[in-house]
């Protein structure tokens, strides 16, 4: 069989005890639904609207706690990173590291997680950026596996579409796949409104699009949780609260199952 | 329960016989998967890229073509009118109009649709036009229903994306339907790549789409289909084929099973 | 040398009074600027957003209308028309027929105006539809020309872009010019914000964007004009304050004559 | 007087021989026509399409290579960096740090460059990315003033436009001069063809847009020049050959003219 994989954390960490609250609970979920589940958070959030926004632990403080909930809840972990330096540390902890979508075409950064993921057996997951057409990610899967590291994953989370708005192409999904990669679809950054002091978020759009783009075939989900998303530091608008998140996993395996069960056309 | 409801046939009358033929398959697909199906064909096709494409048969003929479909198969049928003047002859034998998404702004067009569908008990149909918000079809469903039909059908079928191309965006479904009308998805036209000599067309990207909007929760598939795409007088490049409809609606009517059963999240 | 044509007017004519007002006020400020004026006035606004929105007095009279107009201040009158029965009474009083955007891919309408202007030495001005891009206009054009008349304008009047808004590629006004037709901007419809309950506009973007059209190399301006905006009956948010038109067209005047000093470059 | 200011130059620094060839020439013409001009050139192209492309001489190499030029032509200098790292060594050199528009986000980057060019007396210019508005810009000027230096510029150069395509809409001028910072128009990159296997462009394009963006009021333009462009080891498709440079300034500086003796309209 084929299950859909699943992504899955707060967006930032906020502190140890939080992160792992979210982490032991996911936890619970993945086994009660026999699902794979990566933990995910970020260290730094790099890219903020604004400079007093919150950022995060930063680099060596959070890659310590996300190998502490690794070890307690069991849950491979990943992280995105931000800079060539960060690629190797983040390798030993993380079983995937994320390209942001912003830097997927900086080449040193892609190069770096590409080597130091192939030195420890992870995955670079390369977020496709809002400006790129899903074809030319061949591109960056391209670098990726001249630097070393064919364990590649693309993850859909949306194309500017005007201002102030993303749009997810769900052709995405079929036309990276052609490229030979798994393709994860992000249902909660995909629901961004980017503008104005801080980006807001349709949450009640997640559930619809994590439907469709499950039925459209793609390979896993990544989103984002919290226990109280209007609370959260960091894109809140767009979270699924924790307390919904089994009731939002299920019919996405349902739908999975139908889509598994039936081969593509030949047309 | 609460069926999906398809709207198929081919793109035009090209002549009766095939046309027919074309309907007695869709009526047998149909009563073997118990699903509710309105044949659609157009009498006239007023806005082709060039002076030398196929037209089809007109109004009289084409309307007089439908009618003796309708008796034959026992299928309630549908067209597109381009003029209020086609409005009353056309809703005497059809029970769905469809406004084209150019037209769906013309005032005059939808308030005949409106008034010769509410005196014969029909719907009227409108396409969300490729240059209008789905939430703004608001304002052709006020136009509607003060002209005396409250009974509305919304059709997505792509919004412009930068020079030739369309793109769905599957928040529409939702969004429609919080205006109080059942949404269609139109699964052929929304994969045409308008531009150049013809319009081109992803047929290939049909499956894929028709699931995500079926999972995003749409009330109705629209799509066309003919014995032979690649022959056809109009749209062939993004037509399924006839002896792929029955394995294409396979899934969706699962999907379908899978999207009633879960009722929406509260957040 | 090779001026400018400048097409201007109100929207709609409101009133015969108001409208030759305006017309006379324009007839004063061609004659001062030295510039070839047609005055434009609709007679219907057919695609309203709300059936409650004015719409005209009506062909019979709005025709009747500006005949009288063009008699009285000598100035030659356009104005647009929604079907191909109006086209043959509108060639007969205007210079030039305005095929609307979302009508510019209807067949008959085009071949219509075709038609009847090339019995009345008349120009087709086909505005480019918020959905095509500018090298597809080819067709609209050669189905002009098949009808008969090869007096032609294209007019750039904004693109869909994401929603509630559109934006002026300014690369489409070579790329028109090089079907072999002039290329008219329309400054003010470009800078609606189109969505909302009413459409709204930019009017404070309509001098930066005509000079940029100008610089770019456009043949001839558009632009709608009204004593007070701000009580127009149509598109008013975008509309030119009568008072400030004859500031607004000088510096276009200077710029036109610095384009048309300078011969392309070659590259 | 309010000049129009030219920063200008090859894409990357190919030679320092041919670099300065370059900047000689270009010397000469801004004497010729009394313009102020910076020299540009990039010493690292960090996100070409594939890892097999030119990326230039490097960091330490590139900004010596950028310091003799200055010395020996008398042209201040500007080049991007990409790290935060690079800020301090290429503000000692440049009076002009550029924050290429994919890492506009990225806040350390924005600091740094803020901080650096502030202990140097230089200046900041962001270009804004391919997906944010133009009003949004504001957060990047914040930042940049937050960390000590308020001397900005902010640079248009292409917003997405579905795929593989960029739109230059002409609001974010004045939209972006009404953040308090001077706005350059980039003549070259905007007429960039993204996607495929190296990034196309369309070179005919850059007088007619650059004309515009000067009659828009744009305070200063940004072009990428090249003896060879064809033999250019980055972006050869869209920048303007040497040789031509001198009569492409001509009419942009006529325009200018125009656009400097007429104030705003008030409306």
């Amino acid at each position: 069989d084929n299950p859909l994989v699943f992504i899955a954390g707060p967006c930032v960490i906020e502190s140890e005890e939080s992160t792992l609250a979210i982490a032991v609970r996911l936890a619970e979920i993945a086994a009660e639904l026999n699902i794979p589940l990566i933990f995910k958070a970020s260290f730094d959030k790099a890219n903020r609207t604004s400079l007093e926004s919150f950022r995060g632990p930063g680099l060596e403080e959070g890659l310590a706690i996300l190998s502490r909930i690794a070890a307690t809840t069991g849950l491979p972990v990943t992280t995105d990173i931000h800079t060539a330096q960060q690629a190797e540390p983040a390798a030993e902890v993380c079983a995937i590291l994320q390209i942001p979508a912003f830097l997927a075409r900086q080449t040193d950064l892609v190069v770096a997680a590409a080597q130091a993921t192939a030195r420890h057996g992870g995955v670079v997951n390369i977020k496709k950026p809002q400006f790129v057409a899903p074809e030319d990610m061949l591109h960056a899967v391209k670098k990726c596996e001249a630097a070393g590291n064919g364990r590649i994953m693309l993850t859909e989370r949306g194309t500017t579409f005007g201002y102030g708005r993303l749009v997810n192409d769900m052709r995405s999904v079929p036309i990276m796949q052609s490229l030979g990669t798994p393709v994860i679809y992000d249902a909660t950054h995909s629901v961004q409104l980017p503008g104005g002091s801080t980006t807001g978020g349709q949450r009640e759009m997640v559930p619809p699009l994590a439907r469709a783009a499950v039925a459209a075939g793609c390979d896993g989900l990544f989103f984002e949780t919290h226990p109280d998303p209007d609370r959260a530091l960091s894109d809140g608008p767009n979270m699924v609260p924790l307390s919904e998140v089994s009731q939002f996993l299920g019919p996405l395996l349902r739908i999975r199952e139908v889509v598994t069960a039936n081969p593509p056309l030949k047309s």
